[in-house]
């Protein structure tokens, strides 16, 4: 709100209106439109093709928020590009297979940049921290890993049935860091192993769309709207 | 008092009422009452099949105590439902099966979970840390597991026979850890076990009582005492 | 008033009590005798035996101190029973094996639950955690167990011979921490034994003074003076 | 004070004398050109081969910066050459093949007296902390090791999707952080190996331009692209 | 000094005596005389033999510091006799040999109590504690046990050849860690043994001198010149 | 220059001069002359041999400082005895054979030592410090040992390419300060016997000096000219 109020000033206007809302929220979202940061071509193309493959598998999978809009113009300090999703709903429940998908979205960047140019960049940094997070908390706060039990391994708990936590060390033992560590890769490299496959059978899509981003810097809901129903009739199964 | 003095002082009452200490009571346990919370239809089911699961394990395991209300209608911060359960007596002595009973219940709205839907979900976060706080205090503090001894490891112990404790680091051996790691894993996932046979058996009227709970919101004790009975019926031996 | 609306609560009322205040009040009040502490039927039985665990283990070893009292009610905020031992003398040097023989009294009350109910409680926390510091002491303070050699492994050592101790960490090795653990472990389950072993031969006189306690709640000097000539008549030899 | 007693010392004086203080006070200001270090002659040759390896390595790798200027008059505290690279761009997404390229360039000085001298000195400190700082970045941070998945390793990360970090331990385990070395290791040698291969080469463009550089002390950009032609030359295939 | 002052303003005297500092230095190095600490005919017995221990091997070792007194009047906190080493010469520079001979002094204690009663007790806490420090000292600051090199393995260390040291954690690894555990038992067990075997030799002697000490509580220069002879009688090669 | 001044005040010159730098510095080396520690026979003759031991290996090995001044008058708190080596000029870069024979230099000491009297002792502590930092630099930020890879190991590093350094927690793993420890031996072994061999070819020369020394206390320029030549006829290779 206060942000929308800002715009609205900054723009000499008597109101806020829906424009500088929908304004405001993009921005916390994606930090500060900069339209000086200059990318090189190649970057373009890296960062055109790594957006659509957010949204590309975020269209192929059931039960993930929709997306409102593409943009390769710059923001903020670290976002290159971005694709906003618009939650339908807040989500108070959430299963392994929901996360999953979750995450799936999450690597469909750095998932298109594989497919399409075959290599590894830095471009991922933050979306491979958040997957991370949301893969260890998978593991040791939602305990979704049988081998691991039905056991919480977070150090932070309400204090229950007796004292207080003893601190400066990891509660559990190290064989069991190790455990952690190969669920959380192994959750991490099936999603990427999805996101992958779905952008591989989406590839023409991503190739044609990414030259459309390219041309035009965003991509709007009627945009998007087109390409869903593209997405839609290569599925296997409607979802 | 000052949660069922306010409650009185926001009805307009005289006096604090005996209703007024009960939701008092309630509202310390599950948080304030927020009708505004609005969980999706499938949340909703999952959260009601989550707390019937608390509500048939304790009613099927002796010496738990007795459920005294049930109810999907969210409270608080991080509770999207509640089973009430009401203490019949102070307990000073407990054993290592009635704290599996115990760990049991808990477990119960996610084993309720796992037998209707087949996932595992978000929604149990809360009961794995009490259950794995249960779980270390039996193996760490009331060395309830043979295997690792009459032992104590617990950090904080009453000095004596000496000097003060060394601090920063962990007592006993990476090793040890270990053997606790995994004797807290059996003892839960032994635990677990118990819950999801329960549910099985009674998967009949954790779907029927489901519904009722999905229709009213909330069971009281007079819907809970059937509830009861018919789990007693159930029963291989009454307890 | 928490306590109080508790306590209201839990005998139906629609109000808060001056009694239930009362009563909320003296169970704040911790270290003096609290009759109004209710164990349940169950719980007395285990405390009363517990107690006479620490007792006849104590008549029946040589070199440790006379019980004076023992009593099963409640005293402090811990304390559900306790034994009086009156030492005869202050000791200033003790043997491995005068530890061990105080060590076994602290478990006989474990034992006695053993041996009785066949269970392992919460009620002996205190007493596993002075066993596991007394056995400590022993393997890394006064290096009572040969294998580990005629070292220290404390951390707090007087300065000698040098500078500063460094800090933050263990001084020995995990490997060593992990010998350390086995063998506090080996010491205590030997001790624990040994109070078992006294315990089955003495179950009739357990179970026949258990009674007696339960009746009178306090056994004095008399009694126990009774009680310790029946052990010495069954001890292989006299001590 | 101190610094000119050692001078005045040092140069066999009686006393003191305004010169040494003007060259103390020097000594001390750090960043400016400082003539008065004095480098005995082998060191000179090896500052010299160790700069020429940085813009050699750099010339031979396609996508890194041009190199606009070489010198071997001291600077400030550390450097005691240098080699400036002119960025023809800022990069915000860059690949693991761009990465090791500029890695390789860091290394090229210690590659260059490897090549000549056959020795490792100290010269190359600098350098090796800005590569194992790149090669940990592209382990943890990028994930640009497949082995290891698609994880981010570092601490800090954005708090999402729960509660604050633990903190005060590694929250990977032992055996994750020794998988971080091996590939950390690899990389780095790999792309040392590249830049010896790259001197092996260019060896006699090596001794020729060093004694060049030890005559006039500077190479500027006319040097520069007549050495570059040189080296584009030798290439294998134009880049 | 302050002491003897005291001491002799205490006593009324004008002038601090000889006696008086003879006596302020016993109570630094064993603390106040305390003659009503009242230890048992079999403590008595075990300090006897235990002060004796360490006299003998002081007086079968060469290059010991001389014993000047022995005695069983307890003394300050800790100390429940003591035995008074006169240093014949202050010492800057120390061999393996000397430093083992010190720790069989050290250990005499004890092992006469193995001899004697062939029991392990308390009263060696403080011996085994400065033999540690010694013992840790030989191996991590003095390197002098060949198989773990000519290193020094200590944390604080004179900043020498660049930056700061890191705190916070242990310099050298794990198995290193054990491998001086390990060095470090071997030299204690084996100054050990080198002080069972003396006792055993001088058993007659022990226990002979053990008899006088309980009488007469005290032994002066004199009585032990006189037992010096005795055990310079039976040693194998006068020293 | 402090230091000098107080020299200079101290015996009354009006101003400071040449001889009081030259004492200033030496002092800062080896701490305040103090004619009052006695040393006992035995200890000088460990001194002297030990100090012989620095200059002999120093006069061997190429490269190394000049010997300037040798004395077995103990200054300061912890020197015994000195060797005093005059830098011929500043070293900016070194190798790792260079440093090796710096570090052969300072273990001299203790080589003398153990070629005259055949024991290991505490005086070398000093020594095995500042050789043990050289060997972990060597190791850990000049990355001189191949098998560890190219790679800095150390703590602090300029912040580069990214966020600040985690601390509390050592970055590398187990099996890697495994490995250091096990590079930081294998080079202080191989300078040390470097270090004994020269002193068992030089013995002659050690036992003839250190008899000059232990007489006339200190050695100048002149007399350690001769040793020089001495030890340069005896060298296989002239250096």
């Amino acid at each position: 709100m206060n942000e929308a109020a800002l715009l609205a000033t900054r723009h000499g206007a008597e109101a806020v209106s829906g424009g500088d809302f929908a304004e405001a929220i993009e921005r916390m979202i994606a930090g500060l439109e900069k339209k000086n940061r200059v990318l090189n071509e190649q970057e373009r193309r890296v960062v055109a093709h790594h957006e659509l493959g957010h949204a590309l598998v975020a269209m192929a999978l059931p039960g993930t928020d929709p997306v409102q809009k593409i943009s390769i113009i710059p923001r903020g300090v670290a976002a290159l590009g971005y694709t906003l999703q618009r939650p339908t709903e807040d989500r108070f429940v959430m299963t392994r297979e929901e996360l999953e998908n979750k995450m799936a979205v999450l690597l469909g960047g750095r998932a298109a940049e594989e497919v399409m140019f075959d290599h590894l960049s830095t471009g991922a940094a933050n979306d491979l921290a958040k997957v991370t997070e949301i893969a260890r908390s998978m593991v040791m706060r939602y305990a979704m890993v049988k081998s691991l039990g039905h056991v919480a391994y977070e150090e932070e708990r309400p204090p229950f049935l007796g004292g207080p936590l003893p601190s400066g060390h990891r509660e559990y033992s190290e064989a069991t860091a190790r455990e952690i560590d190969v669920a959380v890769r192994q959750i991490i490299d099936g999603t990427y192993e999805k996101a992958v496959a779905i952008l591989r059978r989406e590839r023409a899509l991503l190739e044609q769309w990414a030259l459309k981003l390219l041309d035009r810097e965003t991509l709007v809901e009627r945009d998007l709207e087109e390409l869903r129903r593209a997405v839609a009739r290569d599925a296997p199964q409607p979802a």
